[in-house]
């Protein structure tokens, strides 16, 4: 049994993208931050931690690659998980067009009110009103005896809190998922590991990028992600997350790989070498 | 005078940053949605409209780069902003620390409640609210009597609606910037230029990205930004958003930089040749 440590109550996105990797024989730690769930886990009191670093319409969490670089810890895993929302209320009387009427308040994690916008659009009479995560949504409805509220979450979190699914898939976009990392102390080697996450720093001179390209593509490796960004009190100068994935032959040759891609950059720190997720989506 | 589309109310963070930028002897619109305010100015009628695209802690905003997709616009120019949250209220009785203990609801939008999230944490009597914006949040509380009411907002918001600052610079990171582009429907050169901002989509082998960059690299072009994002439906694909910088003596080369790039690609959409805008945070 392994301990896990992800953000939010039982029943939070990360708690069920945990569930769904790991299964549930095993125990689930709900912390108050992503802050907290590097922090846990590098001071061993959870094996792994899982937290999410990439959405397919906001982009990439840069709270959470920034401490990589406070905890000293790696990436096991890798997940994609389809984001569906729901309208989760209080069994009751009625049909569901007269239930949806009686709903006024509907709690959620911002970014989920957010991309419902033309739910609340088309039931005007509903106001959205944030909470810290989904599960909390959930769990202020449930505990309530209130018919006014609803929640916004997953169709899990419905069963998790015995609240009744009122509106399905009422996000704006279909096309919405949200890639999970899975992080822990262990510098052991990843069975069946096949991509690569790296946090770069280049040269400041004119191809370094190149070079360090030229590296990836003269392998034949496929670049998954590549993202420049700004770094803080250094102007013009940038660093990149990269990403790629090779092949079983090549597994035994990645130290070498690595060190060529490492000539290239003044700065280079190994995120993680594990195996890739599946886009089921 | 230039009419000029914005998101939301007078007073919000894109209405201030365009005063900003074209100054108070304009005419400014509000609109709804990004999508209007691309809209609107594709319409003519606005002659330019202004969204932001990217936030130092929170990433690109893929909905507004997907919107030059759908309308025919380019970017006319840029600014960078700094984001500062303020606490606004009604001025009331009392010190500064008693008039804090009296507000209970703080309305603002998502992102900038999650951005003082130590603030609600050190303050746990005061409960964050969503607003559609930060100006309709400060015009809620300008237009209530009730004290337990405040709004986080710009210094400028709070001049807007005549509110008063109890806390300044409650925001958790203060290296917190925005970038906004300014868009517009004419296709005539812009004075200065020496900016670029590119969409592509490369062909499917190795070394693409290379070669494309090995283009901007052999006319020491200055690369400010690439960041890869999956194509929806195209499995394994990738589009590029590139922005790279140019001298005055490479303006006339332009179009044949432009073309060599283009050769590399198997789409490239040009979504501006603009003036830099200065980073001053």
């Amino acid at each position: 049994m392994t301990l896990i440590a992800h953000i939010g109550k039982p029943g939070s996105f990360s708690h069920l993208a945990a569930r769904a990797q790991y299964g549930i024989d095993h125990t689930y730690l709900g912390c108050s931050s992503f802050a907290d769930v590097f922090k846990i886990v590098s001071e061993g009191d959870a094996e792994i931690g899982v937290v999410p670093v990439e959405n397919s319409l906001s982009g990439s969490l840069y709270e959470n690659y920034d401490l990589f670089n406070i905890y000293p810890l790696s990436i096991c895993a890798e997940q994609y998980l389809k984001v569906e929302h729901f309208l989760l209320a209080k069994k009751s009387e009625g049909s569901g067009e007269e239930r949806l009427k009686q709903i006024k308040i509907v709690y959620s994690h911002p970014k989920a009110l957010e991309q419902c916008k033309e739910f609340f659009f088309a039931h005007p009479w509903m106001k959205p009103t944030i909470a810290n995560d989904t599960a909390t949504a959930a769990a202020q409805v449930a505990g309530s005896n209130d018919v006014s509220l609803a929640a916004i979450g997953s169709e899990d979190s419905a069963h998790l809190y015995r609240l009744a699914v009122y509106a399905r898939n009422i996000e704006d976009d279909t096309y919405n998922y949200t890639r999970f990392i899975y992080i822990h102390k262990s510098t052991a080697r990843i069975d069946q590991a096949n991509k690569c996450s790296l946090q770069l720093e280049l040269a400041h001179k004119p191809g370094s990028l190149v070079s360090m390209l030229q590296v990836i593509s003269s392998h034949s490796l496929n670049l998954t992600k590549i993202e420049s960004r700004p770094i803080h009190g250094k102007p013009f100068e940038y660093k990149f997350y990269v990403d790629f994935e090779f092949t079983q032959k090549q597994v035994d040759g990645i130290e070498n790989i690595l060190s060529e891609i490492k000539r290239c950059c003044d700065r280079m720190k190994v995120l993680g070498v594990y195996k890739a997720g599946i886009i089921n989506v």
